[in-house]
């Protein structure tokens, strides 16, 4: 089994909710690292015997460090209409609330489209080398060749005035996209501040919303390829900055588009 | 009182949760804009005894149409951190939930900062003209004045490739910016699709999202002045749209960043 699957696999309860655990594949410096967090949350809503459709949008808010072990999550369709619903997702650890989140789905029609934020010309990626990334096992569960805004070379303060990052990037082992899946690949930029300052600060994910903006049948066709994401830091003050993200297919088909904040100490 | 305020203003009750009622100056179409409704519900939770520090983060959902009339509003502090807190807020008119919505607030602390996403060039607010927009009462609570992407003045499909707005934008009749009204301001612009394909077609926002990046003291400092506002749509496929937006000060501050989702019929 594909440690995505393995790490995803939930445990339906008679109560509606769901019974997961973390898994050390995906393990951050301490605990899991937000990917499969969130892919857990939303994995819980499609696998719901009452989900109607398929996501349109996902916010992930992370409330506290996850522990490795057990989890529950709670799904609850607070709203169900014609051809959309609107859940709300609590993730617990005993008796603490880890995580909330809410869902959009819907039942997709078909209408004019268009992509206005066309992918950026690229080399393929089996013509860019893999980025080396190690340290943390999570890093090793994703295949990431760095076009620009690679992690800075030195931490000695010499930062850019530019935080964008563009890589190609997909599952390792490779395993056929779906919104579970694309909903993680979304939450793989390491910190814009990192590439702004050039030097290491506490810091983590707050929340994070992802659009998607393609249908089962669109992922299905993007199968195991690359993805080419790239990623912006916006605002940075306070102890919070957030980031705006888009990910598009090998083909050029944008699947989603993404925005988080995350926190930082100093 | 300002019409922002008497729209906003709620009752708390003994249960933790607030009365509020929808206001004719704020009234789209049928029933009122979703401006107001975001400022709603995100007031709950700024008079809510037990809150913790100012808003990061704001997603609200829109799960159905509100009726013109009475609704509650239920915040819930999910998880209280030290210096962070989560809250979960249901909107409900009689027994159905019409809005679902997360915040986080949080205490800020001084740290370093930079405004990566820079205001655009634009001449000043009193330099432009009002840019006239009629027939629906919300549309006088706000002063826009168009730099860029206004309405199509020909509804006979000759779309643009740029779905960009900028416009100048504050409170009509003035009032001093706070979080709320930041948040409402966030959720001015009209749907993208509009410059895409100028013809109509029935819409409606789903799900909006505001990154705050100011504290309480620059939003008392941008006073009632204008905010540089723009937006821009990234995908339109099958019946949802998004777009991604920011907010400046006159002075040039980034207030506040945004996303948003809006379904559209064919």
């Amino acid at each position: 089994m594909h440690p995505f699957d393995a790490a995803t696999t939930l445990e339906a309860r008679p109560d509606g909710s769901f019974l997961g655990a973390t898994h050390a594949a995906y393990g951050n410096f301490i605990g899991p690292y937000g990917v499969i967090t969130a892919a857990q949350c939303l994995t819980a809503v499609l696998q719901h015997p009452q989900r109607l459709g398929d996501p349109i949008s996902f916010t992930i808010n992370f409330a506290a460090a996850l522990a490795d072990g057990a989890f529950t999550v709670h799904p609850r369709p607070a709203r169900t209409n014609r051809s959309t619903q609107h859940w709300t997702i609590e993730m617990r650890q005993g008796d603490e609330i880890v995580a909330t989140a809410t869902v959009l789905t819907a039942v997709r029609r078909p209408t004019w489209g268009t992509h206005e934020l066309r992918m950026p010309e690229a080399p393929r990626p089996h013509d860019v080398p893999r980025t080396t990334r190690r340290g943390v096992a999570w890093l090793e569960r994703y295949d990431m060749r760095f076009l620009l805004g690679v992690l800075p070379r030195t931490w000695e303060g010499q930062g850019s005035d530019d935080s964008t990052s563009r890589l190609w990037v997909r599952d390792d082992p490779p395993r056929p996209l779906d919104f579970a899946s694309l909903a993680a690949l979304c939450d793989v930029f390491f910190p814009r501040i990192w590439l702004r300052r050039a030097r290491q600060t506490p810091l983590g994910t707050v929340t994070m919303t992802v659009y998607f903006h393609a249908s089962a049948d669109q992922l299905a066709a993007a199968g195991s390829g690359y993805l080419l994401a790239q990623a912006r830091g916006q605002g940075f003050a306070g102890g919070y900055f957030d980031h705006t993200g888009q990910a598009w297919s090998e083909g050029g088909e944008l699947l989603a588009t993404t925005h988080q904040v995350m926190y930082y100490k100093e």
